[in-house]
């Protein structure tokens, strides 16, 4: 889970831990959607029925080589004993930069990209590129300084989405948020205070640049303030909050009734 | 997680599992909102410094009991690792029926009930527990013959919203869905077929029982074929479908939204 090469027997070609995904889902979902990004597929239970073998056999159609590897190398290898018994590498992810991203969405009137300050759950960032790439958002943003990054845990939650959504990755949040206003975007930081919106009758812009925190530390003050408005879950029972990547949910499900 | 007694020794003053919660936020919740529901607090760490003392503090000031254990100890007892050093014995839950709850709601024109079918994942059945409590819904009903129990990672997961939101825990939930609907409500199912509705312009009844299932397994036919309607989400990626947990919370989010 720390440096991803530590693992690494000098001269090994075992990839780095940042190009592994795992978990039976995620595995499939790039196989499905995205097989040009699978190298290799990592499996102890090459010979087992069902679901996993059903996986093994679309790898073997379309010539996935697959690599007999023990679950204690798994373990290792992804830095976590929630693989599934299977793993992949997958060809280096490539990372946009806001710029770029503006680039690619020029002409288009409606935008819609999910922020991550202060994520540093692994399940729930990977909860939250799943939902993101489900509801239609056009890229998540985040710091890897200020959360987790991508890792095999957060591939496997994302359910392979980590593969197939648009990736901003970036150091400062704070500019980032600069930059998206410059580019029509409307900044809207998911928090209660004293000017927050409720989100039930919120009217979306139709370039939002949605901004969530975690439950602990919630936004970055320096980030709170450049956020053209603010937005709430109006809470009707007695627990404080919703989970973030509920909450990110349901206010990405918000924008999209508004604009379908 | 299998007996709940089987960790006990004879003669054990250990609380049967079904009465143990665990977590810091989970237990924390109860002390601030029900507190009269703890018995007593199990922690391996009555010394350290931060968030784990301010909650025994917490509990010292409110005259609940708190029983030095080790995290060896607690693991057995919860019958999970994750409990965060802190555990707590509740009162016995109370749990309704359907038609005990009707009674509650008399004269009531809107109620929200969430119902879970064959949800297995314990961290599942605890975020729609916790989902359900926070966005309003007036209970949650579901068949320990068909899917997870209230267990401690539950109660975690639901982050103590499984002490604090009306439990209606049934044997047969296909003759429950027929006692909802004799009681006004409409039974929505949450799938995907042939005449499925957008949930995004969806006209939800005041009094809507939600129906959801597993990822894998779906939701039984017989409680399908007793459904007065079914609703999806529109996938507006690649991903098969969203996580159940944080497609309950979006339409239960959109019902809120209908009926603020």
């Amino acid at each position: 889970m720390n440096d991803p090469h530590s693992y690494r027997q000098p001269g090994s070609r075992l990839p780095p831990r940042d190009q592994l995904i795992m978990g039976i889902h995620a595995v499939r979902e790039i196989l499905l959607h995205a097989p040009e990004r699978l190298l290799r597929v990592y499996s102890n239970e090459p010979q087992k029925q069902g679901r996993k073998s059903q996986l093994l056999e679309l790898c073997e159609k379309q010539g996935i080589p697959i690599i007999p590897t023990s679950a204690d190398a798994l373990t290792k290898m992804t830095g976590s004993d929630s693989h599934q018994s299977v793993a992949a590498h997958v060809k280096g992810r490539s990372f946009l930069d806001v710029s770029g991203f503006l680039k690619r969405i020029e002409g288009q009137e409606r935008s819609f990209v999910l922020m991550a300050d202060q994520i540093f759950d692994p399940q729930n960032f990977g909860t939250l590129i799943r939902s993101a790439e489900c509801l239609g958002a056009d890229a998540i943003a985040w710091s890897k300084n200020r959360g987790s990054d991508i890792t095999p845990v957060v591939a496997k939650s994302s359910c392979g989405a980590s593969e197939l959504l648009s990736l901003i990755r970036i150091s400062n949040l704070a500019e980032a948020v600069g930059q998206f206003q410059d580019g029509g975007f409307d900044a809207v930081a998911a928090l209660l205070e004293k000017d927050s919106k409720n989100a039930f009758s919120f009217d979306f812009s139709p370039r939002t640049l949605l901004i969530v925190g975690s439950e602990g530390e919630g936004i970055q003050p320096l980030i709170r303030k450049r956020a053209d408005r603010s937005i709430f879950i109006p809470m009707k029972g007695k627990i404080e909050s919703l989970n973030v990547a509920q909450a990110a949910g349901l206010l990405m499900g918000l924008y999209q009734k508004q604009f379908q």
